[in-house]
C-alpha cells in the first residue's frame, strides 16, 4: 500500500521530507563514501552533526547557556532513576502523579529518596490534571517532578505549578517540540526522541549546569551521572550516532516550518478538529476531561469495547494505523505527533464520520 | 568519492549488501508503508523483527535455551555497572586486566563490590595477554570478568581462562560473530553492536538464566536489572528497534556467508595477510606480542609518529579511512571487522608496500 497514517504513542510517524532525505543519504552521506551509520563518533564528519544538533536544539528550543544539552541512552525510564541519583541533596523529592509513567518515576524514585506525592489523579483514574489550588510542596524538597503530557489516557498540564526555588524536573517525552519551551521554568527537562525527535534509542536531557554536580557518592554508577556524559559532551562512549544525525534532521525540518510557535499553531489545529469531532459525535466520546487535554494523544472511546476494536480494524484496513488505545485506557488512541499531517487527522474524522452514519444508519 | 574503506574501530563499516538492503527497505518497510524507525515496538511487525532477530542470534552463536538473549541500551560501558550490580551473591569478584577497557570494567565493579585483579598486563602496555599458567580465582567470588579482544593495542585471549564453577562474565563488544562461540563456556557475554553488529545504541546481552536474580537489593535501578528486561523479552520500555532491525539483517548475511566458521576463516585470511605483511615490512612493525594477536583490531606504527600521522593522512586520501591509532597507543590501527572486505585488507596492505617503497627510494 501507499504510505499509511501512523498514530501509534511511539515509535510514531517521521515527517515524510526527514524520512526521504535520510533514506537518500543513506549509503553516501554528502558524498563521504560511507554512511552516517558507520561513522566513528570520533570522526570530524559526526563530530560537525553532533554538534549542529545540539545548536540547532538550542536554537530551536531556546535552551539558555547555563543548561547543558546531553544525548544519552536507555529512555524516560532510566531517567526515573538519574534524576533522583543526580540530584539528590536532602534526600527529598516531591511527586505529581498524574499517569503511569509519572507513577513509574515516583516508584523508580522511592529506591533511593524519601519521595512525598503532592498531588495525584490516581482517583479520577488519571482522566485529569487535579486542580493544583493550595498545592505546596516541601520546602527542603531537592526537586519536584512531573510528566508534563500523560500518554496513556492523553492529559496535559494547562499550567506548570509553582514550585519557586524548587528545581522542576519533567518528564517532555511526549510533547517535546510540539510547542515553545520555556526551559528556565525547569531544573531538568528528559524525553525520549521516539514520540517528537525522530528514532527510538536517544534520550535528551537539558539541564541546568549548576545541578550537575561532581561529589556524588561512589556507588552511583559512573554511566548515570550526567557529570559523566556533561563533560564527555555526550561522547563519554558510543552514543546512538544515527539517532542523533535524524533529531538534527528533525530540528532542521521544524525550523524550515517556520519554528516551535508554527508547530505549536498545526498542532492545536490537528487536536481542534478532532477534539470538536469527539464534542459532536453521538458514538465517540473524548476520555480526558477537557481541561486536561493533550494536544498530543487523543483518547477516545465508544464506551462499547467491542465496537473500539472494530473501529481500530476498520481503520487499520483504510490504511490508520496505530489507533489501539494502551491496554490500562482501552478504547482508541491517536496520536498527533509533529510529524502527523493536518490531513491525517481529517481523514481519520471522516472515517470516524462515515462509521458513525454507517452505524446509525 | 565512491565507498571509502572504513577501518575505524566501532562505529564501523557495515556490509554494502546490508546497507543497500536497509536503503530500499527505509521509507517503506515490506510494502507496510512506514519504515522500521516508525513502527511501535509493540506492532506485530516489530515484534516479528525482534523475535526473528533472536531466534537467529541463537541460531548462529549457538546460543542454548538456558540463557536469555537481551537487547539493552547504554553500551558495553553501562554493563560494567550492570554485571556486578546483578552478579554480587558474596559481593566479590576477580578481574583479569588487558586492556583499557577491561580496567574500566574493573574500575566501575569497583563501586559496588570487593574486587580483586587475578591478572594484569599493564606492566607490558597491555601489548600482550599475560601468560595464565598458574593463573587461580578467589573461591568464593562471584564472578570472573575479562575482555575477550582488546581494541586499543590490539590483543586477545588465544585461550580462556579456566574458571571451574564461577561465571565467566565477559565483555566480547569487539570480537562478537568474528568467529564461533562457545557460549556455555560463559556465564554472560555482552556486546555493544557497533562493530560486528550493526550499528551504535543496541547491546546484546547474552546471560544464564539461573544468574538472573529476582532478589536484588532495591537500590539497583529497575532499569540496571537484567531480570527487568528478561521478564519483558526486552520490550520493557521501547527499545533501539531500527539497531535491532539491523542486527537482524547482519545474521542474514553471516548466515548467508555461510555462518560463523566461514566468517572466522575470512577474518583468519584477512588478518594473516595483515600480519605477515607487518612482519616483512622495515618500515611498520606490529603492535602487539604474536601470542596475542587480536584478528580485529591491528595496531601497527612506523616508529615514528610524525610519519604515522603522514600515512594515515595518505591512506586517508586514497580513501583508507579510520586508521589512526588510539590517542592511548597511537600509531595506526587497522579494524578489520566482518564487514571488511578481503580486498579492503589487501588495498591497506598495497599502500603500505608502496608507501614503504617510496620512503626507501
Amino acid at each position: 500500500m501507499g504510505r499509511v497514517l501512523n498514530f501509534s504513542a511511539g515509535p510514531a510517524c517521521l515527517p515524510e521530507s526527514v524520512m526521504k532525505a535520510a533514506a537518500e543519504e543513506m549509503p553516501d552521506y554528502r558524498g563521504l563514501g560511507l554512511s552516517v551509520m558507520e561513522m566513528s563518533h570520533r570522526s570530524k564528519a559526526f563530530n560537525e552533526i553532533i554538534q549542529e544538533t545540539e545548536e540547532g536544539l538550542r536554537r530551536l528550543a531556546g535552551i539558555p547557556e547555563e543548561y547543558a544539552v546531553l544525548f544519552l541512552q536507555g529512555g524516560a525510564s532510566l531517567q526515573f532513576a538519574m534524576a533522583p541519583m543526580n540530584l539528590a541533596r536532602n534526600g527529598k523529592a516531591d511527586y505529581l502523579i498524574t499517569g503511569v509513567w509519572a507513577q513509574k518515576a515516583h516508584e523508580e524514585a522511592a529506591r533511593y529518596l524519601d519521595v512525598h506525592v503532592a498531588l495525584t489523579g490516581e482517583r479520577e483514574g488519571f482522566t485529569r490534571i487535579p486542580n493544583m489550588t493550595g498545592l505546596s510542596f516541601r520546602a527542603d524538597a531537592d526537586y519536584v517532578h512531573l510528566c508534563l503530557n500523560n500518554t496513556i489516557f492523553g492529559t496535559r498540564y494547562a499550567v506548570l505549578p509553582a514550585t519557586g526555588d524548587i528545581p522542576l524536573v519533567a518528564d517532555l517525552s511526549s510533547c517535546i517540540l510540539s510547542e515553545p519551551l520555556d526551559v528556565p521554568r525547569f531544573g531538568l527537562i528528559y524525553a525520549g526522541a521516539q514520540k517528537n525527535m525522530g528514532i527510538a534509542g536517544l534520550t535528551v536531557v537539558i539541564i541546568r549546569k549548576d545541578l550537575i554536580r561532581e561529589d556524588l557518592p561512589s556507588q552511583v554508577p559512573l554511566m548515570l551521572r550526567y557529570q559523566t556524559h556533561c563533560k564527555a559532551a555526550s561522547l563519554y562512549n558510543t552514543p546512538p550516532v544515527y539517532a542523533i544525525y535524524i533529531l538534527g534532521k528533525i530540528i532542521q525540518w521544524i525550523e524550515g516550518l517556520g519554528g516551535l510557535g508554527v508547530m505549536a499553531k498545526i498542532n492545536l489545529q490537528k487536536a481542534t478538529l478532532l477534539y470538536d469531532h469527539l464534542d459532536q459525535s453521538r458514538l465517540f466520546k473524548g476520555i480526558a476531561h477537557r481541561d486536561s487535554r493533550s494536544l498530543m494523544n487523543v483518547a477516545f472511546t465508544t464506551g462499547n469495547a467491542a465496537l473500539d476494536t472494530d473501529f481500530v480494524q476498520r481503520a487499520q484496513e483504510a490504511g490508520l494505523i496505530g489507533l489501539k488505545g494502551h491496554r490500562l485506557a482501552g478504547g482508541i488512541r491517536a496520536s498527533l505527533y509533529n510529524a502527523m499531517p493536518f490531513e491525517g487527522v481529517k481523514e481519520l474524522v471522516d472515517l470516524m464520520s462515515a462509521y458513525e452514519k454507517e452505524r446509525a444508519g
